[in-house]
Formats: structure tokens, sequence, C-alpha cells
């Protein structure tokens, strides 16, 4: 049989000894885990970072791995911890809605309180449930431990909704979801609206100022243009050729953007 | 047979190709070896934060792993390379202590200094002894060598003390050990010293600074109220709810942290 | 049979869910695999930078491991991807040159086109090939998929040449090649060209600058000393003990590095 995966996604930084601690945890209960860093590089307590990291990578993964998800601000005080069954993927995740974009519309997952001590670090602290809650619940279900003794179902959660754009006769109008490692501003607005099969055009613009140029890829035009281009996610992308567009616009997370559809 | 762990821990930064070098010598050695980054974000040479961080991690790991250590400020000089095993764990360590605040007061580590040029990589550069000596050694031993062929056992070594705080009659006189990722300021105070069981109340300084509030966890109190809990290293921890302490404080490893106990 | 290691290196960084994305895809084609990260911290689009990281660690790795590398600064244009065995290694990387210092001289690499989708991700978006074509094909090679069936060999591909230093009567005229993450200048001169077994001496300069100790090693003098060395890459290193050289003297890639032999 394979040795399982479990990924690990935090905003742990890597200069603290925090994901190191979680490493040794879950090979302590399961030394045949293949352990994957995500990212540790989630802003500080950013859950809408984390929410459009997991949505961009998660359904990646084949369905066997386990996703251990630790950007926790409420660790300690009354907020649950979760096992998540999507139905295509399954993830240890504190309560605070960062997996909840995973999931299609319509789809509705099978969510556990974590509520079984006897599969924690003992004694548990008020600072670190990745290391004391999470980590060993993910070690224990690598192990073949069934989900439903680890707690009871759960039918409300915390859900966090990424900002969706709105749609007028000719226009959309929408926002900076999350500026890449390049400086790209990749906006919730579909690439559809921009690049079109009938003969309208369609104008971009980011915090009002117009995107003098649409393209392909980042290389079709010279270094240092401003483009608009569909992004690895399908959406609008807004992106300086060999250079950084967040930069360039002083944009960022929420940076309104907006489609402009010519006849 | 489990495939052997072997973690790495340097201050080598993740833009260099240095790591990337150490993980293909192991490999070239011992296929089987399963790496495990544990930071590349050791502040450079600097052997306290490797210390504290190795203390706060490796204690989680299963004894069968083989931890591979390079901050190595002395390279190339005189200083030995090490084997040790603390009883409960096994590392390849230049002598210069990071590793021994892991050892429990009182036991005694078996300690050999690596002197058989046959484990290494040939010809052993004098800048780089972590690709050359220390991963090639932490290779061999992944394939079962035995430690007794390795070098002679020393019984002195470089020792590296974590300051210690000071107690007196209603104070606690400590310092700040280490600032993660999140600007919480991780001291050496015993948290047992803040909250406690009896009636009395404590108050906590830092740098002369009283801290208004004590909390269980971070959450627990306003954003950017700063707070006093106990962190899941089970000391005295300064932190600012959604926010760094350390920003706040100007605070840093070595700023004097303070406990006056009242009846 | 030993699962297969794959390498990744790109320039994606942490935050972003680039790197993520690209282990998903190859796991969930070949969960067997063995994902090491090498680097995701090459400078954006830096194609000199991940020359150097290649030259300076691939060799060290055995043969069996596929190496896939996306610094990819014309993703979605007209350049191709490429399969390459330098005959020592394998690697799936964008024809961009930055695996060609990789090769001995004279050596005569295979490289093969990547022409057969149905090894691809589908739909191929335009600006993610390291997703959609490099990460399914070096997880096609890990399963054993043969060469020859990903495309058809090419004779031609583009060429970065890393600049070599010249050498005159007295004097090598070189350029630092790279700084890593302690700020150490790394060059482009034969470190053999300082270090001598005949009488004469060598003065080094950098940026006109003199260099006013040649140094064994980083920790033979005092802290804050600017020496030169032969470093890791047996080539002149200029560092400064216990600081930076680059902050020091304001250097860079690029800046000039000279040595003059006197008798």
């Amino acid at each position: 049989m394979l040795d399982p995966h479990i990924t690990l996604t935090t905003d742990f930084g890597e200069e603290s000894p925090y994901v190191a601690a979680m490493k040794g945890v879950i090979l302590a209960i399961n030394p045949t885990a293949r352990l994957l860093d995500l990212t540790h590089q989630i802003a500080p307590q950013n859950l809408r970072h984390a929410a459009y990291f997991l949505k961009e990578s998660i359904p990646y993964f084949p369905a066997e791995a386990i996703h251990l998800v630790v950007v926790d601000p409420g660790v300690g005080t009354e907020r649950a911890l979760l096992y998540v069954d999507t139905g295509e993927h399954r993830l240890v995740v504190p309560d605070n809605g960062c997996w909840t974009p995973l999931v299609p519309p319509g789809a509705r997952p099978q969510v556990r309180r974590l509520a079984e001590p006897r599969f924690w670090r003992q004694p548990v602290s008020s600072t670190f449930h990745g290391r004391d809650i999470l980590a060993p619940v993910a070690a224990a279900l690598s192990r073949g431990t069934a989900p439903e003794v680890l707690g009871p179902v759960v039918d409300d959660w915390v859900r966090l909704i990424l900002p969706a754009p709105h749609q007028n006769a000719d226009t959309w109008d929408g926002e900076v979801l999350f500026v890449d490692h390049f400086g790209n501003l990749i906006t919730n607005i579909p690439g559809s609206a921009v690049f079109r099969d009938d003969a309208r055009t369609a104008e971009v613009e980011v915090d009002g100022r117009p995107v003098p140029r649409l393209a392909r890829t980042y290389g079709e035009a010279p270094a240092g243009t401003l483009v608009a281009l569909v992004g690895s996610a399908e959406t609008l992308e807004i992106a300086v050729t060999q250079g950084s567009a967040a930069r360039m616009l002083g944009a960022g997370a929420g940076t309104p953007a907006r489609v402009i559809v010519r006849n």
C-alpha cells in the first residue's frame, strides 16, 4: 500500500520552530507519512489568503492526500477544529472558513468537529493547536483511523466567501483577489469577460486606470508593458511584462477592477 | 524496514544552491533517505537562534531520525564536527554548542568527533563542510553505518547556554529568547510565574513597560491589545492580538522581561 | 524498485499557490513520486540566477532524479519546452538556456521538444506551462514513460553562457556571478588564480577596491574583515567574516572583480 501523503499549509514562516514541531509530531505517530510543504508563507492570520491558496492548489491533488491547514487566529478560543471531507478532498482545519471556497457550489461536505482528546497530544496548549490537535489527528487519519471516531458530524460552520464580481449590462465590477509573487494582480472577473468570441471589444481598468493592452501571455508584450490577460485560474489578471503590476499601480488585494464591453 | 529520515536545519536561505547541493549529496549516497526541511532561515550564523529552534522542534521527532544541522560560522577552522546522540535524538553538527540545550539536565550525551575521511566527499572544501562532511556522514548513518566507526568519543565540547531567568522573592527577571514569525516575544520566564494557582497576582513588564493584560490565548483580547500569555514552549510570551509585539515594542532577542508578583 | 525523485526549481516564491498546484498535478499522475524542493526563490525570471543555481546543485544528484525547472519568462510564447538528458542528468525545462551551463564542455546532450499533448494537462493555459505541461511530463517520466515518445529530437536550443573571466599575462578580469544568502560575492575567477603554488603573490580587487586579506575560510579573520578565499564552487569568493560583503561593498551580480599577480 502506498505511504500516505500529508500536506502542510500554514502562516508560520520558516524561521520559527512551529512547522518543524508539527512534522516531528506527525512522524512520531506515523513514520510512514509522506510530508509535503505547500506553503508556510500565508500572510499572518490572513484567511482570505489561505482561502485563495487552498482553492488554487488543493483541487490538483489526488483524493488520498490529507491536507493539514493551520492558519488559526482563533487558536485557544471557542472556535472548533474540523475534519472536512469535501467529497473530493480531506482536510483538518480550524473552523474559520478558509476551506469553504474549495467546495463546489451545491456540493455538501461532510464535516466533523474534533472532539476526541485520545487522538491529541497531551497536555493541549492554548496557543498551538496545530501541534497538539491538528497534526496528531492528521497523523491518525493517515494511519487509517476512521473519521467517524474523531468527533460528531456538525451541520454548521463558518463560511468564508471570496468576493464575487458584479455583472451589469456592459460592465463587470470586481476586485483583486490575490497578488502573486511576481506582482501579478489576480482578479475575480472571469477571463471570458474580456476575451470574447463575439465582435465586441473589452476595456480593462484597475482602480480607475486603463490597462492599455490585452495579451494572451506575459511575454507577448515589450518589457514594462501593463497587460491584461487570462491567468492560470482562468480569471482576469493584470501583469507587467518582466515587472510587477502591484508595484507599478500601487495595487493589492481589494483594489477595484472593471471590465467595460464596447459594441 | 522503514526508509530513514534525515532532517535539514541550516542558515543557508533558499536562493542559494547550498541546500540543494546537500540534498543531492545525501541521495547520491542513500537514495532511500527521506529528506525533511526543518528550516533554512536560521539567521546567518546565529547560534542562539539555531539553539532555540532545535530545542523547540527536535524533541517532537521519533528517535530514528537523523538531524543534520549546518549553522557553522567556524567552517574550515579548527572547530570539530560532531556526531551526537543525546540519548533521545541523533545529530551531526559543528561543535558550536547549538545542540547542547537539547540535552536534558543531568543527561550525558554520547559525542564523537568526525575523523574518518573515508565517509566524506573528496576533496573537502574549506568553506562548505555541510556538503563535504556532514551530509555524507548523515547519509552513511542513514544506511546503517555504526557511529563507532565515524571517529573517537570526545568528552569535551562547546556548550551554548540559553540565558536563564533570575528568580527573586517577588520577581522574575528574564529576557526575550526568540521573536517568532508573528512578532510574538518568547521569553525565558516560566509561564507558571505569571499564571498562578494561588491568590497572588502577577504583573508583566517588557523593557520596563507594563503589559496591561494577561490572557489565555491570542484571540481572547480585541485586535491590537498587548497581552501576556503562556506560549507553546510553556514560557511567558508577549503578543499583540492580530499584530506584532516585536514591532509595537521595538523589542527583540535579549530585551529584558520581568514578572512582579503581588500579594 | 526505488520510488523516483522529482526535484522542483522555480521562481514562484512560496506565498503563491503555483508550486503546490504542480505538486498536486505530479502526485495525481504518479503518487509514488518523491518530491524535493530545491528552491522557489530564484529571482523572478532571472535566468542567470537559475543557471548558476542549477550548475552548483544538480551535479550532486544521482542520475535517476528528474529535475523540473520552471523559470519561464517566455511562457505561452513560441519558445519550446524541452526534455534534456545531459548524459548525467535529466531535466524538463523551458528552452531558455538556463540548463546549458550544466553540460560539460564537449559533451553532447540529448534534447527533445515536448510535442505530445497526450502527456499534458488539458486544457493547457497560456500562462502556466509548469503546471500544465512540464509537471505532467515529469510525472510521466517518473512512471517510466520513454523520452522518445515525448517529442522529436532537436539539435538547436537557446544557450545561456555564464560570463567567463579574461586571463592576461598578470591579471584575471572577471565579475561577480552570484551573491549568496550571506552576502558572499562569488566570482567567475578560478580560485587557483589567487591561491598559487609558486612564489608569486596575488592581489584581489572588487570594483577597483582592494581586498586586504587572503584567507582559507570565513572564520579565519576577525569579524568584519573583508577577505578573499576559494569558495565551495572552487572560484574566488569575496566575503566579510560574520558580515555581508555585498552590503559592505554595494556589490552584486556583474560587479567587476580582478586578480593581479605580482612577481
